[in-house]
C-alpha cells in the first residue's frame, strides 16, 4: 500500500456481512459474569470469553473473514502473514476450514507450542530471524514465491470488520451497556469494537487499556498522531505491536480514553481470574481488568462489557511462576 | 448414627425441594462443549462446569441445602464440619449467608489459600493434627462445645439431595443424554446424580470414574461390599476419602461401572482440558475426561454429560509443574 493512497476502511455493513460470512466457522462465545469482581469493583461487569473462541482467541474472526471473503480464483494461491501470535493461529484455523495454503512467517524463537499449533490446523511456517528486518526480508520472499494474499494481524479492512462483529454479539447478549473497555495492542479489536459501536451504540463509551511497558498507543492517543516504539517488554506479549494508519483512524475518532496498568498490576489481575472465574486467559486479556481495579471511580456503578481476547499461554510459563 | 439403624436416605422429592431451596445462592452453572474432545473421543461431551459454581464447586448445592433447610431454632447454633477442601469452603459460604456460625476442623497442614478462603466466607477453623484420631478427637470437642449442626461432606441425605440438582440442571440443559460420567471420592456427587437419574432419566448409564491410585470404590463396586483405604495418595486430591453407607446405597444399586485412570493420564487430561477449553478445573476433575481418553470403545457415538467437579487448584503448584 502507499502512503498517500487513500484509507479503505471498513463500513458498518462490512461488519454486518463479515458476521454471515464467519458464523459457520467461529463460536458465539459466552459473556460471564462475577460476582466477586462486582463486589471489588461496584461494577456491573460482562466478560465477552474470546478465550473460548475457535484457535482460541478473537484473531479468528478477523481471519476467517478474510479468508472465506476471497474469490475462488484469488483462494487457490492461499493466504499469508507474519505473526508469532494468535493471528498466525487464526489465520492457519480458517484457512484450514476453507482448503487453502496458509504460508506464516514466524520467528524461530517462537515457541514450540505456537508453531505445532500454526502446523496442527494446517498451516505452513517458514521461519526468520527474531528482528523485523529479517522478517520482512523472508516475509517478501513467501509472498513472492506463493502469491498468497495478504493478511495483516490487524490493518487490514477485513480483519478490523471480523473482529467487529465481537461487540455486536456482545450487545446482542448484554442490555445497557456504559462502557466496553479492551486491550490495545495494534488496534484490531479496539477498531472493530469503534467501527460497531460507533453506529449500533454510540452512546457506549469505548475506553482501551494498556501495559504502561507498552504504552505507545496511550502516548499517541495524547500526542494526536502515532507513536511507534520499537521493542517494548511487556508480559501481555499481544500488545507488543503499534498502530498502524486504520487502526489508528478509529481509535483517533471513537475511543474515549486509554488507560494502562503495571506488569504487577497486569498480573495480578490475570491471576485473580484464574482463581476466581476459572477461566484461563492471556496475560493480555487481564490488562482491562487491571485498569478497572485501578481506576474504581471510573466504573463503579457502570455496566461495562469486557473482552476478554484470548486464552493461549504457556502453562509451563506462567507469570506468576517466575515474578 | 448407630451401625444398625435403618439408612435415611433421600427420595426424589427432596431432591426438588433442594433445587428449590437453593436456587437464589447458586448458579446454574453453563454446559460447556469442545470440538475438540468430541473430534478425539467420537463422542458428543457435555462439560457441566461446576468450576464456575459459587465457591469453586459443587458442593455448595449439598451445603446450601443442609443449611438453608435448617429451622431457625437449629439454625441459631449453626453447623460444623470437618473437611481440608471444598466441602469446607462451601458450608461456610452457605452459613455466611445465613448469617450462622460455621465452625469447620482443618488439618493444620491444609493450604493456606483454602484457610484463607474459609476465612474469607465467614468461618472459623480449630486446627487439627493431619491424621484420623486428631481430627475426629478435636472435632468431637468443637460440636460438644458449639452444639452446631453436623453436616457431613457426603454422607449425609440433605447433602446427597443437594448434589443431585446438579443432574437435574444439566438434563434439562441437555437433550438425549446417554451416559452421566462424573469423578468418585466419597461418592456425594455419583450419588446425587443416581438419586435423580434414576426417576428422572433411568435410560441414561452412570458411570464413575476413580484414580487407580484411589480405588477403593472400584474395588468395593467389584466385591460388593465397602473397601475402605487408608490413606490414598493421588494428585484427584478430592477423591481420597471412602464410601459410605449412604453413598454406598447408591453406587451399588445403580451405578453401571467404574472405571479408572493413573496419575499421569489424569494430569495429562486436566492439562489438556485447560490448553484446549481454557478452563481451570481441579485434578479430582480431570478423572470422567482421562476416563473417556482411555476407553473411547464405550464412549464413540454416545453422548456424554461430564461433571466437572470443581476449579480450586493453587495456582503455584500445578501438577505439571513437578511431573
Amino acid at each position: 500500500m502507499k502512503d498517500n493512497a487513500p484509507l479503505d476502511l471498513p463500513t458498518y455493513e462490512d461488519m454486518l456481512e463479515a458476521h454471515e460470512r464467519i458464523a459457520p466457522h467461529i463460536h458465539r462465545t459466552p459473556v460471564l459474569t462475577s460476582s466477586y469482581f462486582n463486589d471489588r469493583t461496584g461494577a456491573e461487569l460482562f466478560f465477552k470469553c474470546e478465550n473460548f473462541q475457535k484457535a482460541g482467541a478473537f484473531k479468528v474472526r478477523g481471519a476467517c473473514n478474510a479468508v472465506f471473503g476471497l474469490s475462488d480464483e484469488d483462494a487457490q494461491k492461499g493466504v499469508c502473514t507474519h505473526s508469532s501470535g494468535n493471528h498466525a493461529l487464526s489465520l492457519s484455523y480458517a484457512a484450514g476450514r476453507r482448503g487453502i495454503p496458509c504460508n506464516v512467517v514466524m520467528p524461530r524463537t517462537a515457541p514450540e507450542a505456537k508453531k505445532a499449533a500454526v502446523r496442527g490446523y494446517g498451516g505452513t511456517i517458514t521461519e526468520c530471524e527474531p528482528s523485523t528486518t529479517s522478517r520482512e526480508a523472508v516475509f517478501a520472499e513467501v509472498q513472492a514465491a506463493t502469491g498468497g494474499d495478504f493478511v495483516h494481524p490487524y490493518n487490514d479492512p477485513r480483519v478490523i470488520a471480523g473482529q467487529g462483529t465481537c461487540s455486536k454479539e456482545m450487545m446482542e447478549q448484554v442490555d445497557g451497556l456504559d462502557i466496553v473497555i479492551a486491550p490495545i495492542g495494534g488496534g484490531g479489536m479496539i477498531s472493530g469494537t469503534c467501527l460497531t459501536l460507533s453506529t449500533l451504540a454510540p452512546e457506549v463509551q469505548i475506553i482501551a487499556a494498556e501495559p504502561e511497558q507498552a504504552d505507545d498507543a496511550y502516548r499517541s492517543f495524547k500526542a494526536g498522531h502515532i507513536i511507534a516504539d520499537d521493542a517494548p517488554v511487556t508480559i501481555a506479549d499481544g500488545l507488543k505491536v503499534p498502530l498502524k494508519e486504520r487502526t489508528w483512524h478509529f481509535v483517533s475518532n471513537h475511543v474515549s480514553d486509554i488507560l494502562t496498568a503495571s506488569e504487577e498490576e497486569i498480573i495480578d489481575a490475570m491471576k485473580l481470574t484464574w482463581q476466581r472465574m476459572k477461566i484461563v486467559m492471556e496475560p493480555s486479556c487481564a490488562v482491562p481488568l487491571a485498569v478497572i481495579l485501578k481506576n474504581p471511580e471510573i466504573f463503579a456503578g457502570k455496566r461495562v462489557g469486557v473482552v476478554v481476547t484470548g486464552g493461549n499461554v504457556d502453562l509451563a510459563k506462567l507469570p506468576w511462576m517466575t515474578s
